[in-house]
């Protein structure tokens, strides 16, 4: 299994590995690897080898940056890094430079991320599928639409990687592809030098191969953390949970169905207080209020340029925008009441379950084949609603492809996210194979 | 001579001229003259047209935006204009397309301005020669940085265009190529989309050929107006002048003292109360502290894409970012404390003495030959304290190249600044021929 970013940063601090040499590390997997995953859009040898060269040189002189420095991150291609292009999966954007870092960039620069690259992503943060392939099976999908960040990932080629969620766009491919996901509190990361689709939905976050290494990159991307890290205890106390039926079991395929049954039974057996807990009845709408919202949402951005350009528009984009642009704003407008209303019920219904975090599985099934980037049902709620998760593989199915649980938590609860998910991460004892490469 | 904008505006609305006829006629003269200016980055025919049509169907069902409705507008290529590059002069930003617009492109477009295309800049908006001729003399420098603005007005390629100043970059390029100039109070209009030089100076203003045009593209783009142009009176009152010497006699040429000589005799004779108004003494650093604030901006703005690309960079500006990035801080740190003492000073001086607006030189010379984009001594005071100014041609010299001059008022002060451009352009009488083309 490639390194976690805090076994790396443990090494780096501790000078028992350097910047340089971790970083030649990931390249030498992007070497190997690349050429049947192709997660990346862009990968800048000689510029992070210039940052890692800089940062090995930095820890020479005693300056540590924290738990980042030195460590090599990719970058979804709808953020904008500075002197290289944001293609966001267009054609027509394929030269366009961008003439600053996003916010998020900027900060995971400072933190001391080394930018390996720009990750494959579906087009313009949507469903098309993406040329990049699931590391553990090449016929399967790695999900998306951070399709790029989560394979590279699961390989090695970096330790961490930034994605963005509007429907399943982290959780589905960090869970397709064995690793850990965090879809942060809507608002809690910057979406400043970022391509939309759907501005009251998009959600920067990280992609990394464990729970701990989530917290570490958006206590770095995030804002009105302190620093979540030194409260994180080493031995949290056991979590209240409330496991989510309904949908969430209605949907779900028999392999995660049965995975969910064993990791409640592990995580009560383990001191875990888990109780049922039903949705509220306006819940039922969410996933297709959540298509009209994201399709109005991003059709006010991408209309124009479909009209002008609609060589540039894959078939399950064209499709979402064409909806979005023949939707009476009645539907949008109702759509956005019934989301302010179910944030609100989110909200009384965890407060009156008295749970810290809700339980339900990441995706509907493993990775599906690649005629499509899978089925965000069990991710897009949380876009809708705010809510934080986070997402971490439990184990694989029968076919050896990956599956995983999602914990939600309440609006800016984040760090009560996190002493869950390490709770259950470790009362679950998960190890995870490498992907058979 | 071209048309004005309030001409144009005073017929589409009588319904005498369509946008989309006055469209062609600008299109017209680009296909005629632009091989010999090169005012353009690019010229979007189909896209201005469609939006012509659209502008001219408004009008038609009685749908009239206001004075802008209609009229054919250049861009400088600095500002983001969505679905054009933005090139700023750079070879590597070629095609670097804008995913949305500028707020001042955003502004015109609801202004019902027809957005014909880029106009050239000098590169990064800085002082290397660009490729447009002045349209008075092929030989001479349209001046810089905004040229392609000026010389694309002066030969009514289009009615109006943005341009903007750091230095003297509109003043200088439109006073060079006879048409009107106003360089707003810094803050008065965003800079939101638009690739920055020095941020504490860079101002985004209108170029056109006379002072209500300006006061009509600045009501568009521009915060705060509420409306000026109902304010501004039929024939306003005589204004009361102080002229300034000191500095802008020092470094002025002989054609343009004699101008000003002449501009002050007509003026008073026609009721203006001109008084001799003398600077502060801080005024004597100006110039030079305008450089150490612009080269260290810039250079913290450009040093990384230098380092990386020192040859997508000329000469002029490469010398720039050099002097910033070898700056003491101390340096910078005194200039931006002397910059705001000057900008205190100046507002003193001028309420000491009574006056409306001050008056002095637009440039110090008529354009000089094209290795420079001409000195701008006579604008960079007014980047640098931030104060608004106004000029207007008032004449030609011996050997046929414009002349102009300037009123700056107090920050904030548009409205009177127009009321006093508009009666003193009046009181003078100009009647500017066409360029010899």
């Amino acid at each position: 299994m490639a390194k976690t970013i805090h076994a790396a940063a443990a090494d780096i601090r501790a000078g028992r590995l350097s910047p340089i040499d971790l970083l030649e590390t990931c390249l030498e997997r992007i070497d190997r690897l690349e050429e049947r995953i192709r997660a990346w859009v862009l990968v800048d040898r000689d510029g992070a080898r210039a940052e890692a060269k800089r940062l090995t040189e930095e820890l020479k002189r005693g300056q540590y940056r924290g738990p980042l420095h030195g460590i090599p991150i990719g970058i979804k291609d709808i953020f904008d890094v500075f002197d290289w292009p944001t293609a966001a999966g267009s054609r027509l954007w394929a030269n366009s430079i961008a003439r600053q870092d996003a916010t998020v960039v900027r900060k995971l620069r400072e933190a001391g991320a080394v930018l390996v690259g720009k990750t494959v992503t579906t087009q313009y943060a949507s469903f098309d599928p993406s040329p990049t392939r699931n590391p553990w099976n090449l016929e399967r999908t790695p999900g998306g639409s951070s399709s790029g960040s989560a394979a590279a990932v699961a390989t090695g080629m970096c330790l961490g990687a930034m994605g963005s969620q509007t429907g399943g766009s982290i959780t589905r491919p960090a869970s397709y592809c064995g690793v850990a996901g965090c879809k942060p509190t809507y608002g809690r990361v910057s979406c400043d030098g970022v391509v939309p689709l759907a501005h009251s939905m998009d959600h920067p976050g990280p992609i990394a191969s464990c729970v701990h290494d989530l917290a570490t990159m958006l206590v770095a991307i995030g804002k009105g953390f302190g620093n979540l890290l030194p409260d994180l205890p080493g031995t949290p106390p056991p979590p209240a949970i409330g496991r989510l039926r309904g949908l969430f079991e209605d949907r779900a395929h028999a392999a995660v169905l049965r995975v969910m049954d064993e990791v409640d039974s592990v995580l009560r057996e383990r001191g875990a207080d888990v109780v049922d807990l039903t949705l509220p009845a306006s819940f039922s709408e969410v996933v297709e209020r959540h298509r009209i919202v994201m399709a109005v949402e991003a059709a006010q951005f991408h209309e124009l340029r479909l009209r002008r350009h609609p060589e540039d528009y894959g078939p399950n984009i064209t499709k979402l925008l064409e909806e979005g642009i023949a939707c009476p704003a009645t539907d949008y407008a109702r759509a956005k009441e019934h989301q302010e209303r179910l944030k609100e019920e989110m909200r009384i219904c965890i407060e009156a379950v008295c749970v810290d975090v809700l339980l339900c599985p990441a995706t509907t099934m493993p990775a599906p084949d690649r005629a499509t980037t899978g089925d965000p049902a069990f991710n897009s709620p949380w876009s809708y609603t705010g809510l934080p998760t986070i997402s971490f593989p439990v184990g694989l199915s029968d076919d050896g492809l990956p599956l995983a649980i999602q914990l939600v938590a309440k609006e800016y609860e984040e760090p009560e996210a996190f002493w869950a998910a390490l709770w259950c991460e470790k009362a679950l004892a998960v190890r995870m194979a490498e992907p058979p490469l």
